[in-house]
Order: structure tokens, then sequence, then C-alpha cells
């Protein structure tokens, strides 16, 4: 039997950490999981409030999950891309005719999201034949190459030169708004005029793409205000420009529905996901591809691809998600959590702390904004902060794990994104936690 | 029970392939497969002489592999790479040992090779703070947008413009010199020279990193000639450039050795690592990392991750490989198989068919290249042909199949690249068949 130590000490000397300094980090070591709950070696456990890294959609050892795997494993573990398989095959039906068969047509795998944001960039530039692509600020897209310098955040900065056709522009931020809107509809209106502006001195017949998080996720849980997605839609038809749908996060239930843009009244050209396809079991993400854009590489090779594209193990509990998903009806479970129990019990935490500005979501996918002053919102920790900076912030994650909560914090905000199948009582005793933690920090 | 036809029809409504023109593909669809088999749906055997794409190191459904991923499934599928996972350590411990623990210190893990290489690349050009880096033509590195960059094959032409920091360097190729030589002590020469002034006329100050497949996998099999890693290496610290060698095909006992570059005098700096890590059977790879540029991140925070660094389920069937490689002596199989099936079969089909111009390899990674005139080396087809030039290849291909060999074919070569734990008496038929091909098509 292994302990905390034994554990931490071997990651210590082997494991390279991503974004991270190798000598400044302090892993917990875990030992198991079971639904909305981890345990480290020495028996204590957390509630998982991030999902890991909110890709665990339908929680840590779903045994139908595991089965599935098993299963696969019994079958046939691997195999080429070249090849055709059953799986592989049902699982691209079954996205497809969520994502809405109308419009797509077939489905390219990676596996993950930043392969998936790859290769939907490289679709749009050879289906457009023009080199550009917009992205907000504010937002995460993956960390190769393309993917990085999408990325509207600071974990760009120190990989920049980039891509140099990407072009970064503002999205909606209604609490903090760039464009001195005082209300949701103001800010749709002066958003999409902003992105029509740059698009025209950007020169809108260079630009390929615009990609989007159906609703932002790292960088806020910033949920589109009504008729910003479908004002965006008409911008991309007016000029040729295809709309990307980054759902790697906000996809497979975390907002409530299947895919986060089916909130809205629009339908991308192109759609990435990754992460709660199968939970992330195993590695797993893809491009859903429509029909138009299909066709242009129907007899011209498409020049892209990976050695597991369509991996049938990694399918093959993608297949069950969609299975769990019905069987289990966890979209309406979403939905209902976030009505009776999420939605009015951070509305109550506004009201209670004066440290809460602002509280926002939808389903499972949910902010926390806090400030040090309601009426100037001034953050409670400034953007990108410093470690210095950011103690109030650790301060209160201390607090939590304390208590047995594993929360997701970035910058001044503190997420809700526990598994979907967190029951209520779960999801109460979380929110207990925050609520406490709150009141004992600040 | 489905049919091939069944598969085919939802694998062609729906799967969209990689490298291909969608419409113009008739995917085989497989079944199951064991050992060195696999079997269509209609009870076709084929001997994978490709090891579907040079991944599949210890064979079709290795039990051994199996049984780990089902216990590591009944324990923790999933967790998130900050932190810390016994399986993911252990795995890293061992390839630290496997590289060479005097010079590496940790291992960054990744979903694939790409990945790997965008990620080596990234830590080359912060840990010198110089962007520049070369790469071989005739070279295959990944598919996202710095990997496709650094390819020096045709699979980069539709990507481009790329990575504008990526210089291309012609390498050894003693068959067709680049160089006009006549000998392998000749081309090694040669080829340092010739690297050697490029760096002088790029500026040996600007160049952060030179990435190397230890052996040139995809782009022929291409041996270095004795002394030519050697070379790079001292012109690599002669000038404070890191050298990076790409093990992801040629890795994990492919050429008879844990890494390739353990067949020369060679250490390299950054090593990338995938597909026989653990047969493929979870997509899986990484960068093995020396400790001066471990050492450059470790108060520094490394700008660069992905959700499943180091993914539990992945690592545990690469633990179990390396278990395999010792108990079932993989590495003296897969020498004795070179030594006595492999070159003396391949250089008896070479004095024997006039269309075989070169026989070359290390391990169970040859090839076969195939020539118009055994004189003049005209390629029996040319560089990256069209469908119509590639149809003596094509034909050749159907033949192989005809007799239950799956084999791999790239422009004018076959390569041999079966699982490493084939029988002799499985490749000895497998040589059969391709030498009956060859008298049958030529």
């Amino acid at each position: 039997m292994s302990s905390n130590a034994d554990v931490k000490k071997l990651d210590r000397s082997y494991v390279f950490h991503s974004w991270s300094a190798q000598d400044l980090i302090d892993p917990l070591p875990v030992h198991s999981g079971e639904g909305s709950y981890f345990w480290d070696f020495e028996g204590n456990r957390y509630l998982d409030f991030s999902s890991q890294l909110v890709n665990l959609n339908l929680g840590h050892q779903h045994p139908r999950l595991i089965n599935a795997i098993k299963q696969q494993a019994d079958t046939l573990c691997t195999l080429a891309p070249s090849f055709a398989d059953k799986t592989r095959s049902e699982l691209a039906e079954r996205i497809v005719n969520a994502a809405g068969s109308d419009t797509f047509s077939s489905v390219f795998f990676t596996n993950g999201g930043a392969e998936a944001v790859e290769n939907a960039v490289r679709m749009a530039r050879l289906h457009t034949n023009r080199r550009k692509v917009m992205a907000m600020y504010r937002s995460y897209h993956g960390a190769t190459s393309t993917a990085i310098s999408l990325t509207g955040d600071p974990r760009r900065w120190a990989n920049e030169p980039g891509d140099s056709s990407v072009v970064h522009f503002f999205g909606p931020y209604p609490y903090r708004s760039p464009f001195y809107s005082s209300s949701d509809e103001e800010e749709t209106t002066r958003a999409l005029e902003h992105l029509n502006h740059q698009i025209q001195v950007e020169g809108p017949n260079t630009i390929a793409a615009i990609i989007i998080e159906s609703v932002v996720g790292t960088n806020g849980i910033l949920v589109p205000p009504p008729g910003y997605l479908e004002g965006v839609r008409k911008i991309c038809d007016t000029y040729g420009i295809l709309y990307i749908a980054d759902e790697v996060m906000a996809g497979f239930g975390r907002t409530g529905t299947i895919f986060a843009f089916q909130n809205f009244n629009v339908t991308p050209d192109l759609i990435t996901f990754a992460k709660g396809v199968n939970s992330g079991y195993i590695p797993l993400g893809g491009v859903v591809i429509s029909k138009p854009v299909r066709d242009t590489f129907s007899t011209r090779s498409f020049p892209g691809g990976l050695t597991y594209s369509g991996h049938p193990l990694a399918c093959a509990p993608g297949v069950e998600t969609f299975k769990i998903f019905e069987e289990e009806k966890i979209l309406e479970h979403v939905q209902q959590l976030a009505r009776e129990v999420v939605a009015p019990r951070l509305e109550q935490l506004k009201n209670t702390h004066d440290c809460v500005g602002d509280v926002r979501g939808l389903g499972l996918f949910w902010a926390i904004e806090l400030v040090k002053d309601k009426n100037t919102r001034e953050p409670l920790v400034p953007f990108n902060p410093t470690p210095e900076e950011n103690a109030p912030m650790n301060a209160l994650v201390a607090e939590c794990k304390k208590r047995g909560l594993w929360p997701l914090t970035h910058f001044n905000r503190m997420h809700v994104a526990p598994p979907l199948t967190i029951s209520a009582d779960e999801l109460n005793a979380g929110l207990d936690i925050i609520d406490q933690a709150l009141s004992s920090v600040f």
C-alpha cells in the first residue's frame, strides 16, 4: 500500500507538470474516486466541484463507462484511422444526430480539444481559401501552436509569436462591459457592432472563421447575452465566414443541453468537442463538420491526421455516454439542479456576502465573481495575479479544501462545475462549504 | 452480427477520414485482432506488416496489456494533471531510466506524437531564448501547426504558411545522396558539412533546436550512417543548440533498442515518444527532458499543458509494456529476427528481383526501395506520385492483400514493420508473400 508521501515523492522525481514551475508545486496524490468524490492515500475525501478539468461529466468511476471500456478492450483496443470501425462509426452517428443531421455530415476524431481546434481551423481555411481566424479575448482554445495563438488569455503570452493569421476581438461581458453598456440588450448590440467594425477594418474577405466558446469557460463562464450568437451567425453569413463553436468544455450536457449552442437559436458550421464526450476516461476529441465543409474534401484530400483518430477504445465510452444521458435523464437532472439549487443558492450568496459581485451560469457551469467593493466592482484579485496578489483566493481555496471541497478558481472567480451526476444533497453540501469558506475568509 | 457492408456503410456515412478525399476511399472494416493478425467481418485474415501505423509494437490484443487496462479502469480511469498519480509516476520513472537517468530528469506526457513535438519545441525555445528550429527534408513530425511545419514531406505543403521559424535541411540518404557521395563515410562527412554550412548562414545564435527522427520512418527508413548523429550532437554542443530526438515511430524496441538513438553513441537533450510506449492501446505520447531543460522551469512556469497529460489509463499499459519487454525479452527477439531473418531475406530479394534497388533497416524497421532500373536507380514511381503514377505500387499492394498480407508502402518503397512479437515463421510467411507479389507484378 502506497502513502501520500511515496506517491508525491515519485511524482516530484519524474513527472513534469503542465502550466507549472516544477519546484513550486505540491500536487495532491489521488488514490481513488467514485461519483462526485475522490480520495487521497490517507482517506481524505474531496467533493469534486471542478470535475477534474471540467471533463468528468459523468463523475468518477461510472460503472457503465468502465464496463464499456472493458468490453471494447476485449474486442479490439486500437485500429488505424484508415480502416472502418464499428464503435467509431456508431459514436460518429450519435454525435452527428445530436448536433443536427440536417446541417452536419460527419465527425473527424482527434485525441483532445487542442487538436480539434487545429483541425477545425485547417478545414475552415481550406474551405474558404482565406487565412485569418478571429477569436475572443478571455478565451481558451488549447495549447498546440494555432490553438494557443487563438487563446485570448495570458497562457498565450509566453508562446508568442504564434500563428500570424489570428486576430482577437472583444466578446460580450455584461458585468464588466468593454462597450460601456448598461444592459444585456445594449451589450449584445454593441458587441455585434464592435465585431462588425473590426471585420470591416481587417477585411471581410480575408477572414476564414470566427471561433467562439459557446459559453466562455475558464475565462469566466460568460454566457452570451440574448441575440449575440444569433448576430454572429448573421455576420458570418453576410461575409462567407465560417462560425466555429468551441464546445470542448461547454459541450455534452454541461449547460443542460448536449451542445451549449443549443441554448440559443444558432447552428455553427463546425463544432469542436472533447472532455464530456466520454468524460475524459480516455483521451478523445473531434470536429463535427457541416455538409458544405465536408464536401470541400470529397475529391480533394484533407491534409491532416493523427495515429489515433477515431480510437476504438476511446469511442466505446463515448457511445455509452449517449446511452447513459438518455437512460439516466442527465440533461433533465442538470436543468433541474440549475433551476432549483444552483441559481437560487448563488443568488443568495450574492445577497449575503459583500465580496460576491456577480453570479452567472447555465446548467452546472457557474461563476461566482469576487470583488473588493460591490459598487466599484473592483476585482478581489487583479487579472493575471502574481502569487502574492492571489493570496485572498489562495486562502479561500485552502478553506474549501479543509472542509472537504475541491474548488475550481481562476483569477477573481470561483467556478461551480461538479459532475453532472451530482445529487441535490451533494450539491447543497458543496455550496454550504463555499458559503462557510466565504464567511470565514472575508 | 455486423457485416463488412454494414460497418463500411456506417463509416462512409459519418466518419471523416484523415489524409483522404472522403469520396475516394474504401476502408476495410476490421472485426478483431490477435498478435500479428487482424480479421475483417467476413473472416478474412491479414498478417499486419505495418503494425497499424507502426504503433502496435506488442501486437494486437496482447492479453497483458488488456489486463493492465482493465485493472487500472477498476482503480482510477482519469485524473487531472495537477494531481499526483501512482501509475503515471511509475511510467515516468521507467522512461527516464530507459533513456538514461544521468542525463534525463523527467517526463512531460501528452496524448500523442504531434503534441510531444509541439512541447519539445516550446521547451527548447524557452530554454535557449531562440526561435528557429531546424528539421530534415524527408521527415514526419505530426500534424498540429508547428509539427506539420517541421515535417519535411508533402503533407506539409497544403498547410503552408506555417511556423515561420522552421528551417529545413538535407539529411544523409546514402542510396540517393544529396551530396554526391559514394560511400557511407563520405555521406556522413558531407551531410555534416552541409548542416554546419546551413547553420552558419542561418545564424548559429538564432537556432533553438535541431529535430531528427533517430531513424527516419515513413519517409524511407533512413538509418543514419556511422558518425552522423554523433556529428550532429557535436555541432549542437558547439552552438548551444538543443538536439531533439524524435522517437515517436522508431522508439520502444522498433530498432532493437528501447530508443533508436541508443544504436549510436549519442544522447539527445529532449526525446519525443508516442506509439510504442503502450502500443497505442490508449493515446499517449510525451517528452523526456534533460536536467538542464527541466531546471529552466524550476521556478519559471512552463507555458503548456493539456487536460489528459499523464492520463492514468493510458499510462497503465505503458508500465506493463516495460514489464513485457523485460519478461518476454522483446529486444533480444527483435535483434535476432533482424539478424537471422529480415536482413538475409531482404538481401536475397535484392539479388533476385530487378525492381529491388536497395534494402535497409534496423530491428523490425526496414525499407525495400523499388526502382525501374538498378543502374540509374530511377524510382519505380516518382516522389509524391499522382494516383495514376502510383499504379505499379497499387498493384503490388493489391497482390499482397490478396495473399493475406497487409503491407505498408510509401511512394516507391515497401516497408517491413510488423509487431515486435511476430514469430520467425510468421515473418517468413510475410516475406514469402512479398517475394511472390514482386514476382507476380513485375
